[in-house]
């Protein structure tokens, strides 16, 4: 029988909020087994961003990456965030190393192809380019990778990878060899019905329902690369992907409770 | 026989010259067998401090460090630096893994007392505490490990430490498991004996002779806390201990030719 492996995605919002990253982190230490986090952005680097000077232009919720911002974005993601996590989770004995796409060649990524609109530094993950056992080696020797939303072109070059599509593309590349979860955190608490009330969890969905559900208009905007990263990992094989709280993490990976939203097969 | 493992230092002006920078990787990435990169911080930390409109104080070479300055340290050595020597290496065919202190808990420090001065979140490695062995699982695989100059309290916070401090340290500690070469590479062509003339060389240096050219003022200001870490680490039974150019490193070790100061035992 494969070991379970659990991949958590924590979102920008909950790495704004100190408490509550804390409280995260708190919770992902004590998660039994192998485990991978991989965390977003933040509006950390739009701040610093400011602070020196750049503007930041985001199109359908991807930040356009030009060289200043590509040196933003690889010192905020793989410095200060990325860092900061590591030294917290160490605290609670829980034996992180902050990794990029570029640290062991781990995620090599191809630089977006500029069409009507150009991305910068923006890198897609190669379909099938990870190598499952490479990351395996880290998780069988104890530690717990922690990803930063950077790849790199194998070229000299970081990437920006948005860190839902890295969480994604792990857990596919996984799944050979764990019986994979995939747990998409966020300050919601799931895929919900009506947006302005938190009770209206849509507790399994389907691509059949997602897909009326996003012709009716009734799941927009960031929700929608987030839910097509998690149905793409669901059909390449990855056995459970849920969309859920952060603060339901314990409840759900020590307690073994059931929340969020849960995609599942037609 | 012990393996030779060659660990080298470089310093921050080559950091700030882009040329030099990737002339340097490229040399780095044909020396054979296991080794360590540890770099420094350059003058970044400065320009992005003072763009962000944080003041900058050094006291005999060392930066004060509140916790405004910390991030930006995080930010620029742990990502901005770090992951940018990891590509470049990587583009070499080099499998490097950036790191800092805090990742794996590989280099625990204690966070200076402040005394007449308050060097703020400066980071002191206590002797004894790194395990060489942690550090040589990383090189017995097959990676190269590229160190920035932070380190962490365990406790959750991250430090800043000098980076000819941490190269001397994992030298030290790994010298039970390898024949240690420790070389500390700078934009110089070693310990000059006049520093107006790059050819005044002093080839071969004792304890003595650097204590009397300390006393007479021959051996000066950033130089010293450099030769007392590298007198430090040859008196732990670091095998061999090197100051010399940037450009000399694929002379020396790729090809095996004398460069630079080497310190010897009385």
């Amino acid at each position: 029988m494969k070991k379970t492996l659990n991949l958590i995605k924590i979102g920008g919002n909950i790495i704004d909020n100190e408490t509550k990253l804390n409280q995260f982190l708190q919770e992902f230490s004590r998660i039994p087994g192998p485990k991978i986090l991989i965390h977003g952005g933040g509006k950390t680097a739009t701040e610093i961003s400011g602070n020196l000077g750049l503007e930041t232009t985001m199109v359908n919720g991807l930040r356009i990456t030009d060289a200043e911002t590509l040196r933003v974005v690889t010192m905020v993601y793989g410095g200060l965030i990325n860092k900061n996590i590591v030294a917290k989770l160490q605290a609670e004995d829980c034996n992180a190393i902050g990794l990029t796409g570029a640290d062991a060649n781990l995620i090599p990524a191809a630089k977006r192809a500029a069409g009507k609109l150009d991305f910068g530094y923006a890198g897609d993950i190669i379909p099938g380019v990870i190598r499952g056992e490479k990351i395996a080696f880290f998780l069988e020797n104890g530690f717990v990778p922690v990803f930063a939303p950077l790849t790199h072109d194998k070229a000299g070059s970081l990437l920006n990878t948005n860190a839902d599509t890295i969480a994604s593309a792990l857990a596919i590349a996984l799944s050979e060899q764990y019986e994979t979860k995939l747990i998409y955190c966020f300050e919601k608490n799931g895929v919900l019905s009506d947006l302005e009330n938190e009770e209206s969890i849509i507790e399994e969905l389907t691509m059949e329902k997602y897909r009326a559900l996003k012709h009716e208009g009734t799941i927009v905007k960031g929700m929608l690369p987030k839910l097509d990263n998690a149905f793409k990992a669901l059909l390449a094989g990855v056995n459970f992907v849920v969309i859920c709280h952060a603060e339901a993490i314990g409840n759900m990976l020590v307690q073994d409770k059931k929340t969020g939203t849960e995609l599942v097969n037609n």
